[in-house]
């Protein structure tokens, strides 16, 4: 196969992945904004998300950047930034602020250092944990706490769910391919003994029962 | 925060989630499906992929079946499956088979002892790489390399990238909410000195030109 075939056969392998953006700011206040749709849910106590990057070698910001401040955001990427987002990927120099490049407004929140994504309507502030190699391929994994929150209130649920097609977040398939949502419905917790139940938006039962 | 509200909400900050069913079986011939939505592309040449699970004292049976056969089975969710195949993360015992149970289709191909999902558009075998151990939180990384893809040919467009639209592949948010998918569009490969241009399903050129 070649290669770049092969790299647009395996980046459509694995579904749907997020689309987020992720805000970082280095010693001398030069901040860096990258598109990633590696981050990953790892636990809800404590509040842990996973983000797989390039090696150390290749990849060259953002992991630097979190080294040093051990600080850094994830922006959800919504219909009206997707491609503003998008282009975030290019090869800037380290001068070259991705926030100025693309347009999109860097804003601070709290005392987080890192900067955030105006435009982006679910985005959180993360504390580094842990820098986990993945040796079969020189891959990392960063981990991070979540230490802020901030989400159109009405969006978030009586049950704690938030209704991200709500904001708009955007979906990718394979390496370049950007997608809206349309929701099939929430189910219920399954038990062994009774077949799933489709809930409302809220997260309580609906009418019909589903097979 | 109560835990029920705290588990919806964070798992909501991700963004869309793949769906997958991931089949096992055991040295006993005991066959194993469960659904998660924590598979992440790692890199393409290895073609390797990674998925989270919980603790080994927790998890009941596929880390358990991948550690005694290093082999298992990546299954994408399509719009005609999503409600079994939900169900398969029901608590059933060991010898209660989640296909029997869901009455999904187990389907063997190949070399591959473990089983595929037949109604599965499209769906990979792997073989065990690494099993690394994420300490803020006590769960596994399992990292497996891609041996053999089944796919519905006219789904694999000529630059390698696989419409996983038209196989009506299906993306999860939060815990328990299911969502199909409609296409903005592919983009080209973003360029620093150049605006990001929309590309056709086949990854060519669109003659309108992009912001």
């Amino acid at each position: 196969m070649p290669d770049r075939y092969r790299t647009q056969l395996i980046n459509s392998l694995s579904g749907f992945k997020s689309a987020n953006l992720i805000g970082t700011i280095d010693e001398n206040n030069q901040t860096n904004l990258a598109i990633m749709s590696s981050v990953v849910h790892l636990g809800a106590s404590p509040a842990l998300i996973g983000l797989i990057t390039r090696p150390p070698s290749v990849e060259r910001h953002t992991l630097e950047n979190i080294k040093q401040l051990k600080q850094y955001t994830i922006n959800h990427v919504n219909h009206n930034i997707w491609q503003s987002a998008h282009q975030t990927s290019a090869r800037y120099n380290k001068a070259e602020c991705e926030f100025n490049q693309t347009g999109l407004i860097p804003e601070y929140l709290g005392d987080t250092k890192a900067p955030f994504v105006k435009e982006s309507y679910l985005k959180y502030a993360l504390n580094l944990r842990e820098i986990i190699d993945i040796c079969s391929n020189n891959t990392v994994m960063i981990v991070g706490e979540i230490s802020d929150i901030y989400c159109q209130a009405s969006a978030i649920k009586s049950d704690g769910y938030i209704d991200i097609e709500s904001l708009n977040t955007i979906a990718i398939s394979g390496l370049d391919s950007y997608h809206t949502s349309q929701r099939l419905s929430r189910l219920s917790y399954a038990k062994s003994e009774q077949l799933t139940q489709l809930l409302s938006i809220d997260g309580k039962l609906k009418e019909t029962e589903s097979t």
